[in-house]
């Protein structure tokens, strides 16, 4: 059947994380693999109600087919938010529901990608995008990031040699690294790409899993007539909604809307509702201190074992929020190679691999602490420090 | 902006049935226009009592990531009916859910379609269909559909004359026609298309609506390595769930997981649950045969009304089941002229210029009958008789 399938098929890589998550369905492996949030916060008893209100109130409305744009309510719950915590000002004309994030990036590379077409993107990266992206077969140009925010010398390089028409960047939190930019960067990165025929991505599903330091700007500020900006409900509310945004000029978001009719008609109606209904009636900030709260400890947690347990050589970032630490082995040993030890010591975690574009060999690994709590956190340390150990021998 | 966007946004049509809702929105209007399932049997209640229960036994669960495949039971239900109803043999392992049929149009040309690439598409047909797959930038091969099913001349001479991959079809009360393909036009396709490397796509959101007549058996009958099985929840439950689905060979299968994780990961796993558990609890059939009672009353008061008011020379389908009468206006007369002057007399429908490939001036025009009741539907096709007889002089 060879034949039958489109070229674009063959380069995208296959998701190394599900073949991960099914690994590590033994209740007996402690997983820092996944980048789940912690199903012990989800509002479940708040959002039954508000699905009781959706059907007496809404009855048989919220079940038809709807509009492509998405449920204007929540879409002006949005803009509301952003302008109350970022100072972003954006209409609900120009935010479009979409099936989780996820969705606006293959939307995003539908509307601007040819065969080619060159796209600068974080190294390491978010594999969900890699895999998105390489369906319309850009030509990567990774740029490193790093604790000091993305490298603006690479970046400049890139904008000079070549002419790149997307940057994907996830500024807060960085999935997989855990790393934010800093302000500084961000404004360099702005003067680099300001006016440039670029779209920047800011792909923001854990800005507000802060557990230390100060919200750093949105590129939206700096670069707001270029920037795309992505979030999701999926990290703090509920992921099993589907429900995401992409925040676009009218000329691209004229674009993303005839792709998304295309793709799909439109999202999923009846939870667009009840999450709209449920962020009426719950206070969304306290709920997301008790979420960042716990992940803050579980981060703090599982640093402390690394510091205690691991070699001296091998590095670790400390993120500010999210769910997400990064580790690097010294020597340019292998992170594969860990993984397999590691799976018989019944711990895993994602091996730095997958978040490249350019495969080689990868002594990085990401490790979540959003679904461990501090005890399972440690033991889990414990256990890979243990192969670590010896396998650096 | 114009540099930024891909060559393939340009060959796309934008949506006409969005236009024209927007147009019918005042209550004075009498609507022909649209796809939509009636509301008034949507099973609101029966769905909440699912919905709590669902929260109840599944608590988080039903609101955590989810695989990309689907909910496993619903997929089973799925394999279960298609051979208690059909007598069609399908592992579960082989159906993906897709946020309604229309995603798995899209995730089909993906994995299928490189530009150029010959694609045969039913003359008229879906103009969903032809959105999704006008992304990839096909070459559309049109074939004729009419009374007799596709004429199968034309199909030869595509298959002689090209290479066709994909074969579009909607074999059960086309959309828009209201055709049912005959079981000898069936077998006629099947020899023709039979061995070559082409999959044929038989999308089959209706042919659960039939009020006269009898089945006629699925191309997956003599065709089962090459059919693609579309399927969907939205017209014989509810549609806001977005549930639809693709039945594939493994081959297939696998390549369109793929494509489905980068789109968005997966589908809504709560309204998974939801209608999985509501299917548990209910009679489906029962239902069934309610909504299609409904729509065959419905269809005829329509065709009453139609022979009784509209002239002679007016052609008009009698389909036996579905959602859609399919109206020729004789000489050649433009119904998006009649439109325009059905609009001032408050009753609209879909002209049949986007169900066409090829764009050129149409006297075909798309009635839908879901929606209406009997006094209503013949209140409309009185006033687009007036609009009619008027026009043609």
């Amino acid at each position: 059947m060879k034949t039958l399938f489109s070229d674009r098929i063959h380069d995208v890589p296959r998701s190394f994380i599900r073949e991960i998550l099914k690994a590590s369905i033994k209740p007996e492996v402690i997983s820092f693999a996944g980048g789940l949030p912690n199903r012990q916060f989800f509002p479940v008893a708040a959002l039954q109600k508000a699905a009781n209100q959706v059907f007496e109130e809404q009855g048989a409305t919220c079940l038809q087919y709807s509009n492509s744009e998405g449920l204007i309510e929540l879409r002006q719950f949005i803009a509301d938010r952003y302008r109350q915590e970022q100072n972003i000002s954006v209409s609900a004309d120009n935010i479009l529901i979409t099936n989780g994030s996820q969705q606006a990036l293959d939307l995003i590379a539908k509307i601007t990608i040819n065969d080619g077409d060159q796209v600068i993107i974080e190294e390491p990266g978010y594999l969900g995008a890699i895999q998105a992206l390489s369906f319309y077969r850009p030509e990567y140009m990774p740029v490193s990031v790093g604790a000091a925010g993305m490298d603006c010398g690479q970046l400049e390089h890139c904008c000079a040699s070549g002419s790149p028409k997307l940057m994907y960047t996830v500024p807060n939190f960085q999935n997989p690294s855990g790393v934010t930019y800093p302000e500084k960067n961000r404004k360099d990165i702005a003067d680099i790409v300001s006016g440039q025929p670029l779209l920047l991505v800011e792909d923001d599903p854990y800005g507000a899993l802060r557990f230390s330091g100060a919200r750093v700007p949105s590129f939206y500020h700096v670069l707001p007539e270029q920037t795309l900006l992505l979030g999701s409900f999926s990290k703090v509310v509920v992921p099993g909604f589907r429900l995401g945004w992409v925040v676009a000029p009218d000329a691209v978001f004229d674009k993303l809307l005839i792709a998304k009719q295309a793709a799909d008609l439109h999202t999923c109606n009846f939870t667009q509702y009840i999450i709209h209904r449920f962020l009426q009636d719950n206070d969304l900030d306290e709920h997301i201190r008790t979420i960042s709260g716990a992940y803050g400890r579980q981060c703090r947690a599982m640093r402390a074992a690394i510091v205690e347990n691991f070699p001296e050589d091998v590095r670790c970032t400390m993120p500010e929020g999210g769910m997400f630490l990064w580790a690097e082995l010294p020597g340019g040993a292998s992170a594969m190679e860990l993984f397999t030890r590691a799976v018989d010591n019944q711990v895993v975690f994602v091996p730095g691999d997958p978040f490249y574009t350019v495969p080689q060999r990868r002594s990085t690994l990401r490790l979540n602490f959003s679904c461990v709590n501090e005890e399972l956190a440690e033991k889990g340390i414990v256990r890979l420090a243990e192969v670590i150990k010896t396998m650096l021998g």
